[in-house]
Parts: structure tokens; sequence; C-alpha cells
């Protein structure tokens, strides 16, 4: 311990109390986690702070609705405790590390004297080592303080907080209980936090510029691929800029599902290799140029590596550094670059041919049967049921592949988990993305599509959901269990199958009152089609749960690409 | 890879079949777990070596059921995927670790040529980095072996079963795609592992034994305190046979409890500090030669470290090491220490007096309100409901400290997490309990006690329970919320409610068939006695669901004190 005097202060506050001003400061509004005992004087907090407790069912689930709080608000943040808790919600938040989404984690620790002493307490793993849980979370965080020195914390708190927002991820920080109330200066409270990305070096940037728009204006039919970390480096407002200006022709990748207006005439689809609409496909690999912004070129966002494009075609926008061909351009930030492109660009001289018409095919995937399909489905959602800015959370399985033949309304934010993919994942985030749009003041519609195996992972956070009156609505696909390893491997196996519960059955078991909530049972086109024209129902005055049926062996047509891609690549000698 | 050659193999297997059949030879016989892709190859070997697939609703539920499994049957094993499943069962695996529980943890990884590629597939990082998650696993597992190369992985197999079992923790497997269905040697499969602990070098063990026997002998009133350890190193018949030699009274710590047969004339109740009852308090703090074994001297073992006991009054006999007051006596494991104290001692020379008598005190906390009280309903619970050779599972909350004050029938087995302490914990545990009591041919009842707040959090295992068909009687008491945590801090706190469940009706929602299970709400002591007494009930022939409620101010007294404690040690500066 320093010689930090408290009496030096000119305004004291306790570091708790200041974290907590601090969340508010950036947008925190709820604050999602469960109690533990090494956390709960500092959860008094909260309240002092402006903020509101979540109190989620468990960690895990807690995590995933802090992701999905953070990818509607921007930032989030879960309180946990110490070892038992903060190992639950680890799956989340290495998702959210993979996902580049910023979650402030604080975890209630033993006090600074009890892990000084080694002492034998619960929730240990009784060998006296304090920092095995936190040494876990070094490769999943961007930034880790030990909030154990008051002349430190603040500082540590700011730049914690600070390198979250920036780098998008998920920050760490250990609040021992005798910390809790330990006095820090709080006139730092005002000075807002600086969470403004640092501006490019600007011999760098025009150097990259001239590059990037020498290439640009040789190429013939240059296009635009809009991917997840344009979403989450937040460059959106750069890419309607560069469409609007350009307008060339823009697609976007699974992950990028919902960060353009795919109502702007220039919107050309949803382009993952072998996955795509065919017209789709036959455009982008047609391209002699493509401007991919945000890319993550993983497995399942480009349909099994099925790409049949070249680097050599190709100009690469990240966060951390622009790729043109194969020339690396460290250190430079896409969202400079972006903008002087935009401000630089000699439209007389660029060569922007239109790309395809995008509409929701639902009429190209009628049959006669009855029986709801996959391939009809996403489109009719598209077509009949979505409205501008609502919220659209997928899971990973059918739902998450289906949504690529969905045209989304204007200002559609769409949720999901195509990198990390860990099932369960869409239940969490929905309550916390509802929650985020309550908290920023708007009445978006939340809505979640999930398969009966994932939904029973973490079912219990439409608790939650209930208990803070957030109305979404949710589909729970049943379809006998896990389609997409069926897919994979084992197509009948015993271990693809879960239990038959009585879905809807569940609202009133996890506390909804009669009046405040709706279930449905859908099991055929028409009913689709009589929901989806149903005033009250798009109302969304509660919250609505539907059970939709649809066969086990039915999967998007993307879904069964990638499958057959990852078992070929699983078996690879 | 080596030049490890698959012609050279006298009686070629596969890597899985090779795996899962040494798993059944230790004793398991369901695994748990969650399918997912880079695992599903390797469970279509579960039932080729005669083994069955558990499938549990999700990872960490299916790790608490794989601690509950082990506890009961000696030994278990689990199932996940690479990273979003190994994740999400990390809180139990660090339970295991921590309280000494053998489980062997397979995950299921992308294929060795992808690894070394480093390519971008779903559940990873995206930063191409393969170790990330079995680095995290090193703290919690007592071996971890990557299964990469054909050519050792038969022995690496071989080594982490038997550190598993011999160290009773966990290990760690990595199973990549592309080995599961290379070939080993099946040969070696007609020798068994060797699962004894190394005999202790014979010198030093009479040296350790003969000092023992000079201060046991010396003693005027000896006791002996059993603990956890005892139980997961199994020294049981050594500590069965040391009673009877000797006549020794004989205490258990609340991690102990069940070691003993409780109705052993020399059984003298629950040692635990201040939490103790007054009469054993006081006859095992005055003893002068406590003879610990197997102690886990942690906070809530304690009471909050409320022993008043000294070490030069202590012998302390661990599986590492002896420890004779301020001596220590490294390399020596108990079990030979304790039989050679058994088979030499002089009992002429042996000073053995009797301790305090237990019996379940239900008229004592009688009282005139119909209202259930901790106080009450726990030694009613001994005295009119627990039979021979029942398994008992408790939750972290009042349960774990209720049941300090249920005398148990003979034979009973107890499962808690008093070290650990991770809510939920239970619900998960009662599902492995019932389903490793069923594959070891028992009929053993098992009976859950679990709060509504813990619950909560781990409730869709009982799904899991209802497909396999396991007639669990589950207590769930309902005192609205985190009472212990009450007592902590918060008795009001708005973060210590939860959300008001119907709780019975979730059996059905679970899909349980009617005829299949009961469910029962109980809210007086009439009514508990009239359950108890219920033929029926007693009998467990379906699954029992029993709502059980008791004020949320209303706490065990040694709940009290520990949170009292906890409290204190928290805010300590």
């Amino acid at each position: 311990m320093t010689d930090y005097k408290t009496s030096a202060l000119r305004a004291p506050i306790d570091v708790a109390e200041y974290l907590m001003t601090r969340l508010h400061q950036i947008g925190v509004r709820s604050v999602h986690g469960v109690p533990g005992d090494y956390n709960l004087v500092a959860l008094d907090y909260i309240p002092k702070a402006g903020l509101k407790w979540t109190g989620n069912v468990n960690e895990l689930n807690a995590g995933y609705a802090a992701d999905g709080y953070a990818r509607v608000k921007g930032i989030s943040a879960i309180v946990t405790t110490f070892g038992v808790g903060e190992l639950s919600a680890m799956n989340a938040i290495a998702g959210a590390y993979s996902e580049h989404v910023p979650i402030v984690h604080i975890v209630g620790c033993p006090s600074t004297i009890s892990q000084r002493d080694g002492m034998l307490l619960h929730h240990t793993l009784g060998n006296g080592n304090f920092n095995v849980f936190s040494d876990m979370n070094q490769t999943i965080s961007c930034c880790l303080e030990k909030l154990n020195d008051p002349s430190t914390v603040a500082a540590q708190i700011d730049h914690a907080l600070q390198q979250c927002w920036i780098q998008s991820r998920p920050v760490y920080l250990t609040l021992p209980t005798d910390i809790v109330q330990k006095k820090v200066e709080g006139e730092r409270l005002k000075t807002p936090l600086d969470l403004k990305f640092p501006d490019n070096e600007p011999d760098r940037e025009s150097y990259v510029v001239d590059v990037v728009l020498k290439y640009l204006l040789a190429a013939k039919n240059p296009v635009i691929l809009v991917d997840a970390c344009a979403i989450r480096h937040r460059v959106l407002d750069e890419v309607h800029d560069l469409i609007d200006k350009t307008s060339l022709p823009v697609f976007v990748t699974p992950m990028g599902k919902g960060a353009v207006n795919e109502t702007h005439v220039n919107y050309g689809g949803v382009y993952a290799g072998e996955g795509s609409q065919p017209d789709v496909k036959s455009r982008v690999e047609a391209s002699d140029l493509i401007l991919t912004i945000g890319a993550i070129k993983s497995d399942f966002n480009t349909a099994g590596f099925s790409y049949k494009t070249s680097q050599l075609n190709t100009i690469d926008f990240h966060s951390t550094k622009i790729v043109v061909k194969y020339s690396e351009y460290p250190g430079v930030h896409m969202r400079g670059v972006l903008r002087q492109v935009i401000n630089k660009i000699d439209l007389s001289k660029l060569s922007a041919l239109p790309g395809p018409k995008v509409e929701n095919q639902v009429e190209e995937n009628e049959d006669s049967s009855s029986t709801i399909t996959q391939a009809w489905f996403w489109p009719k959602v598209g077509s009949s049921f979505l409205k501008e800015n609502d919220i659209v959370i997928t899971e990973t399985g059918t739902s998450n592949f289906g949504i690529w033949e969905t045209k989304f309304p204007k200002g559609v934010t769409a949720l999901s988990q195509v990198l990390w993919g860990s099932i369960g994942y869409s239940v969490g985030a929905a309550q916390g993305a509802a929650l985020a749009a309550r908290d920023a003041g708007t009445s978006r519609r939340t809505i979640l599509f999930v398969g009966d195996g994932s939904f029973q992972l973490t079912c219990q956070e439409v608790s939650t959901m209930i208990r803070l009156g957030l109305k979404v609505t949710i589909f729970v696909i049943c379809n006998d269990g896990f389609t997409i390893e069926r897919f994979i491997h084992g197509m009948d196996a015993e271990y693809n199958d879960i239990a038959a519960w009585n879905f809807k059955d569940i609202v009133k078991v996890f506390g909804a009152k009669d009046g405040s909530y709706k279930t449905f049972q859908i099991k055929t086109k028409e009913e689709v089609k009589k929901l989806f024209a149903d005033e009250t129902f798009n109302a969304s005055e509660v919250l609505q749960f539907v059970e939709l049926y649809i066969p086990k062996e039915d999967a998007p047509r993307a879904l069964k690409l990638t499958a057959e891609a990852s078992a070929a690549n699983n078996a690879k000698q």
C-alpha cells in the first residue's frame, strides 16, 4: 500500500460509487449479474449512481445478456463473484472477446488482506492462490486491472473503461471487498472519459488513402462487402456515406447482417461464397475490386471457406490495419481512411455498375404442403413481420443461417454469434437487447428466433424478461433437437435428440401473470400468415412466446452447405 | 508426427474406442456432456464400449452431474466441445478440483491440421490460438494431455485416467477430430490400469506410525475428527476399523458428513467450532489429542474459522503428508499410516473416554406455530424420513448448514460443495448421483434439498432426470431468494430477491408424463409430518417435487454464525 492519504482528496468518493458513476457516464443504465457474497456491498452502489440492477438467473445468462445489451446500447457491465460466478460467465466473456463486444466485467473478490494471508476461503481452489481465475481471463480480456490500491484505482478504472470502448472487447476488473468503500478523488468524474479512437498519423493515412483510391478508380466493377467489425468498431456512418456517395453495390456477410440499410437501392444481398444466392455469388465473384469492411472470414461466416474471390482483387479495411491486395498497412484505423476516401474520391472516374436486386423470396419458396419450411419461413419473416428498427436475435443453428434469406426493413439491428457460436446465447442476448432498447428510451421490438435444443440451455433467462417486464417476442423453432449437428454428423443419433418440453407453458412457470403474456402454437403456413397479419401480435404489447413447428430434417440451404464443409474439415487427414 | 505404423499394431483399435473402453474398465457407465460438432464422431463410440450417453441440458449442469456421479460411483466422465462447451463447464470442473472429485473431462477439438494451419474456425477467439482454453485448464486439472499423436495417445490416456483416480481430481484431455479414428494398440486393454496408490516407503511409514502411537497412547482423551478428504481419498474403511478397534469418540466436519456411520455408538456429532452443538464443541475442544483425517479447514467448514483447538493437540492425516503437532512428514499417504496404527496399537494403554450422544432434536425445536422452521425441519428429516443408504444432496445456502442438525441412518452418502460453494451445483449433482446409484445396480434413494434461488440457476437438469427416468425426490425450499446472502449483507436488498416461479409446475413443462411424477406444496409442520409418514412418498417410486415453504428470514443457527464471520472478514481493514 502506498502512503496515499484520503485527507488530501478534494472530493472523496467511494471506489464503488466512482466505478458505477463512470459506467453511467459511458452509457450503461442497467448492470447485469448475479449477487454473491464478495460483491454484495458493491451492489449497494448501483442505485446510488442512477443504475438499475438486472439480477440475472445465472452468470452465463448474465454474460450473454450483457453481450446483447452492449450490441444495442454500445457497452455493458456485469458483476459476478469470485471463482464460481466469474467462471460460469467465462463462455459468454470469451464469446464477447471473439466477437468484439465491449463488456466491463467486475468481479467481487475476497479482501486484499485475506488474499495476502492466503486464507482457505470458500470459492477458492483451497490452495491459497487467488490469481488463478484472473490469470484465466488474461487471454479473453483486452485489459485486466486488479483494483487493490486506492491510490491507483481511479486511474485503473478509467483506463479499463476506455480500452473496453476503444478496442470493443471485454475488460476484467477485480474489486476486493475491502476496497469497495475506500476513498478516491471524485473530482476526476467532472472530466468525461476520452473514448475517441486516436486519429491516424496523417501522412500514413494519406498514403493509404491514395493507394486505395488508385485501385478503386482503376477498377471496372468494384463492390463493397460489409462485415462484423464495421458494426463493432462503429464505422457504419462512414459505410453509409461511402455507399451514398459512390453508389457502389453493397453486400453484407452473415456477421454483417444489419450493418447496412437493406432497403437502400444499392443493397445487393448476403455474400457468403457458395452459401450466397446465385446472382449475389456471381456478382461479387466477378468483381475486380472488393472493398471488405471489418471482415472476419471465419468458416461459418463464409459458408465453409467457400469464397471464390482473390486477395489480388481485395482491399480489407480493419480497425488495426488496411490490407491492399498483399500490401499491409498496419496501425491505420479504417474510420479515418474511409472518411478520406469519401471526401477525396473523384466520382467522374469511378465505375459503379449496379448490383442485383434483393427481395424476400416468399412465392418462390411456396409449395403445396401446409408444412412450414425453413426456405419459406425466413423470407416470410422479412416480407410480412419485421418492421423498421426491430432488433432481431438469431441463435446458432438453423436461425443463424435462415436469416440470410430475410431482407430487413431499414434500421433493423441483427444479433448473432456466427464466429463464437455458443448455443443458448440468443436467449440471454435477447434479454439484454430488449433492456438496452428500453434503457435507450426507444420502443423498438425485440424478436428472438431460437431452436428448441438451444433454448433448453438457457431457458430461465425468460424469467428475467418477465420480471423486468420486457416484451420480447420469442419464436422457439420446435424441430426435435440439434438440427445443425444432425447435418454435420449423426442425422439420427440419439445424442442429437433432446427432451420433449411443453415449451410455451414455461412462461407461466417462470412467473408471468395472466394478461402479461401470450403463447402460440404454430404448425402450418396458414397459421404463420394469420399470426403475421394479426395487429395485436405485431404490436408486441406483451411478452409473446411462439412454438413454431418445422420438421427436424429441414434446414436452410446455407446451413447444409456449411455443415458439409465443417464435417469434411473435421475429417481431413 | 512420429513414424508410427498402424500396420505394426497387433490389435488395432480406434482411439475413441480405446478411451471409452478404459472409462468402462475404471467404473464409468454413463458419460455426461453435451454434443457439439467437434465431438460428434467420438460420441458414436460410447455405446460401442458399453457406455450410455447422458445428454445433459447444458455443460455446466453436465459438469455438476459428473461431479455428483463421481462422488457416488467413484469416477466420472464428461465430453464437451472446444471453446464454448468446455468453458461453460469450467466452474463445475474447478469445483471438482477444489473439492477433490475425479472427473475425466474430454474436449472434442478441431483437427490437428486445422490447428496447425491456424484456421479461423467457429468456437475460436478468431486469433488462430488453439491453446487458450487448454491453458486455462492447467490450474484446475491434475493432469492435462493433448491427444495429438497416435503413437503416444494410448499411454497418455492411461496416464491421465490413473492420475484422475489416484489424485482424485479432474483431468483434461483434448481429442482432435482427426485423431478420434486413428488406430492404437488394443492389446493394452487386456492389462487393467493400476489404480492403487503407491505404498508408502516402509521406513518412513513406520517412523510416522511410531510418532503417532506415542502421542496417541499418551493422550488422556483423544478424539477422531473425520473430514472431506477421508471420503475423497478413500480411507473410510481404515476410519471405521480405527473407530471399531479403539472405541474413540468420532466426530465429522460439515464436509465430512456421511463419512462415518452416524448410528455407531462412538459417533459424537458434527464439529465446526462455534457452529457445533454445545456438548460437541466442549468435548472436542477439551480433547488433548485430535486425530483429524482428511481435513480441509475452510471458512464454511469451520463456521468461519471458529475452531478453538490447538495444533499442539492435533495430528493431521492427509493423502500427501502427516502433520504431528508442528512436525511435518511429507510424502506419506494416510492410508498406510492409519492401517499400521490400527494393527499396532496397544489398546491396554489407550484412554478412550466416551463422547456425547447424538439424536435428531425434533422435540427440542418444536414450537406452537405451524410455520416450518429450519431448526425443526432438519432434525425431522433425520428422524422421520431418511433411510439407510440414502443419497442426500444439499445446496450451498440454508440446506448445507441445516443438514448439520440431521443425524443420518447408516450408509447415507452426503453430497455438498462446502468449500467451492457454487450455487446451483446440487441440481446437476443430484442427477449424476441418482444415475450413479442406478448404474451401480442399487436402488438407493436420491434426495435433493435446494433453495429456490439456487434452483433457478440450473433448474433444467430436472429435465434430464425426467428423460432418464431417475426418481429423485426434490425439496425446493421456497424462502424468497438468497437467504445465505441476506445474512451476509443486504437482508432486504433487491439483489437478494428472485423471481417468483411456480416451481412445481416445472416438472410437467420439462416433459414429465402424467403418472411419472408427483408434486407437493408443503407449508406447515403438520404437512411435513404427513408427507414423511406417507408410505408412497417414502417409496420414491416416481420423481417427487416438493415445494417446501420456510420464511425468508429464517436460517439455520450455523449459517447465521458463518455469515456473520464472512461479513466481518470481507470488511476487515
